[in-house]
């Protein structure tokens, strides 16, 4: 029996290039920052509430079947939140100016998708910062299940 | 004292086409589908929850204020979550494929905001149909607060 509790534990997970520390951690061009996270059937339910989008494909397993899914799929837009919650997390007060999501494959509960974000463009604005990330989400290692671009103001470059 | 049960209540507008009340609604290029909803401070708490996105820009008005923010906003991601709502609630069993989100305007708590879909291609495909819609969210009459498109495979053009 596996211990849900456990399962849902944000993960978060190092990114690609290997911060010392010593002195604040800088975000540059290229970085990637990841979380993983496993969503709950529990999840689907309190999302459906507080969104109130409650499209029976994530509740009944016949309509996803129907509609060719193996399982009740998670909704897109709380697989694709974690997008701004890793940004955010790293960087309190960021604020989000745009988001492209290109859903390719369906996430279902249980499995374990990692998103990740890469600074791909960096310009200082105002004393703060538009950053422009890559973001992925990942299921089962490397299979793509979400792809975009994000674009958000940083009140600062330090990773929190 | 304003009843906040009554605001959260989610008011279904009509459509710009009139639709007849004989035989079934059909989904047409250039028709328009709205809801709207006011946001509380419960919400963002319990979207904060389920998304684990615990942005201190949501919960505290002092980072918000040195952010350039009147006031705490809504995370902007559930507020595009209108857009898959309204879509969901006229075709159960939707599918989303796409969605790009622009962020313009903040959306505050008390603020009644109007999300709509408007039909722009409508594709049949393999007994389904693959349907682009402009997706637009205003506040205060016709502020633009959010702007993008969405894809989403409709297993039906009738109007539930």
């Amino acid at each position: 029996m596996i211990n849900m509790s456990i399962l849902r534990h944000v993960n978060i997970l190092c990114s690609l290039r290997c911060f010392s520390s010593s002195g604040p951690q800088i975000l540059r061009t290229g970085d990637i920052l990841r979380q993983s996270r496993i969503f709950s059937s529990e999840d689907i339910i309190d999302y459906s509430k507080v969104s109130h989008d409650s499209n029976p494909l994530h509740f009944d397993a016949e309509v996803a079947r129907n509609s060719g899914f193996e399982d009740r799929p998670v909704h897109g837009m709380l697989v694709a939140a974690l997008f701004p919650r890793i940004i955010a997390s790293r960087f309190p007060g960021a604020i989000y100016v745009s988001q492209s999501l290109q859903f390719k494959w369906p996430v279902n509960v249980g499995d374990e998708v990692v998103g990740e974000v890469q600074a791909v463009n960096i310009r200082e604005t105002k004393k703060k910062y538009l950053v422009k990330f890559l973001t992925k989400c990942f299921k089962s290692g490397e299979l793509l299940v979400i792809d975009g671009e994000a674009v958000a103001i940083l009140p600062s470059l330090a990773l929190g």
